[in-house]
């Protein structure tokens, strides 16, 4: 039976991993991967205090190198489960059970029905964050696919910085009043390119792009853990990083907007904080 | 007119302006100290994910450097007021003022309490600018409170403007040379007065006075802005870390516990781009 089990490899993940150890709990940490693909595939990341222009890749080695010089494992498992029973909960991962007092969901944010090429292309040109990589397209062609009048206001940012923009709202009643924003009123059907990316294509025609962000929300967590509150498929917490279930706790990108690495990782921090508080509590 | 005007020189307010300034936004920049004072006299921080066993003195400068690379800005300055003006602040410095159209707060947490009576004689007596209020006290009795080292120099020129000034330095290792100095080893327990405060009350005794200046880094949130609304010394915020006025936002210590550089860094980004978001909806 562990104090704490801390699912997710991205930055909140981590930063909940470093904590625990600092004070000597009995955790164990699950990943579907040993570093957060997400994180690996940004460009170039300036905003994160005290690594400046780092790239994607080199975030994620520095997170994994921290946490392995303190004698940190992840397991590389996808936890398709979280059950409670009698106020503890059992963490199903392929063939593996694994018992813990409480549960620290750091799931990060599922992209929804990819565009075809999404995947293939993320990193090299396709980008989910306008803060983080728009400066890279400063008077470049881009494309961007809003799903949400949520986004607008970083369609606006991306169009101020690119030379050229391709807007595509997904949604009605859009209102993009940047002079250099095209608006395109059809869904893309798939993205190509070489390298990089060079072209979005539509069942119509195409257009050529340097770079194109995708801009929208995220798949439920519910399904994970069953009677979980989540809000627009984000897990509702309180500022506390604690769920609506006794002992759960979530931090980074699952929980909500701005989708950020530092927010992620300060998160991740509260999370922990909030879960020893809870075992000292409860004395579970 | 700024978009964005932030307080503070630790992690959160590192955190804010970097993502200021990734973002293009017109924003000032203020704070009583140049590097975080709490962060330099950590001995060994060991849970900010990235930058395993740094020493609080490394963090400081690995943080001011991440600002200088991008050439941001802080003005060295006391804020002592924040007022709101038709939907906008005005922020006094010194003799200066700055107006904003939104306000981050990263005030961290002040060790050294109020003493009692100081908000009530505040502007009756109580000053926290030697600059903008030294000279009225020309020729007469103060008594200085000098909490940090680094406001020395406010104290001893207050000393070459008065007739007779009651230093008290807080702290070991003071260095007060001004002849007409006279330095009380002792904390003051309350400030009274009628209209204007007349005197200093100490354990085992009294000081009978002109004026008190208050000289430390920060003044306690509730007493910078009128109005904010505060829990236990902490500012009441949002899981956007917006506070109960429109328009101005709070992260990092002040906004309560875990008291976590990570945990501020990461509210800083958070309070930006809610900052962000509200300059967007309210086109202020």
């Amino acid at each position: 039976m562990y104090d704490i089990a801390i699912i997710g490899g991205g930055p909140a993940g981590v930063s909940a991993a470093i904590n625990a150890k600092v004070l000597g709990k009995n955790f164990i940490w699950l990943s579907s991967r040993a570093t957060s693909k997400k994180v690996g595939q940004a460009e170039l990341i300036k905003n994160y205090p005290g690594l400046p222009d780092i790239t994607g890749n080199e975030l994620a080695w520095t997170l994994k190198n921290h946490t392995e010089s303190m004698g940190i494992e992840i397991k590389e498992e996808v936890v398709t489960g979280v059950y409670e029973t009698g106020g503890k909960f059992s963490l199903l991962a392929g063939k593996e059970t694994y018992d813990a007092k409480t549960v620290i969901l750091c799931l990060g944010v599922e992209t929804s029905k990819p565009v075809a090429g999404e995947d293939e292309f993320l990193g090299r040109g396709i980008s989910y964050c306008a803060t983080c990589d728009g400066l890279l397209y400063k008077g470049k062609t881009i494309a961007v696919l809003c799903t949400d009048k949520h986004f607008e206001h970083e369609a606006e940012y991306l169009c101020d910085i690119a030379g050229k923009a391709y807007v595509m709202p997904l949604y009605r009643g859009y209102n993009i009043t940047s002079s250099k924003a095209e608006i395109i009123l059809k869904s893309p059907v798939e993205f190509r390119g070489d390298m990089k990316i060079r072209e979005v294509i539509f069942k119509d025609g195409k257009i050529d792009v340097d770079g194109v962000f995708v801009l929208r929300g995220a798949v439920s967590p519910a399904t994970l853990v069953h009677g979980l509150e989540t809000n627009g498929g984000h897990i509702v917490v309180g500022r506390d990083c604690s769920t609506n279930i006794d002992g759960i706790f979530a931090a980074g990108d699952c929980t909500g907007r701005p989708y950020q690495y530092i927010k992620a990782a300060g998160e991740g921090n509260v999370a922990l904080h909030s879960a020893i508080e809870y075992l000292a509590k409860n004395k579970v």
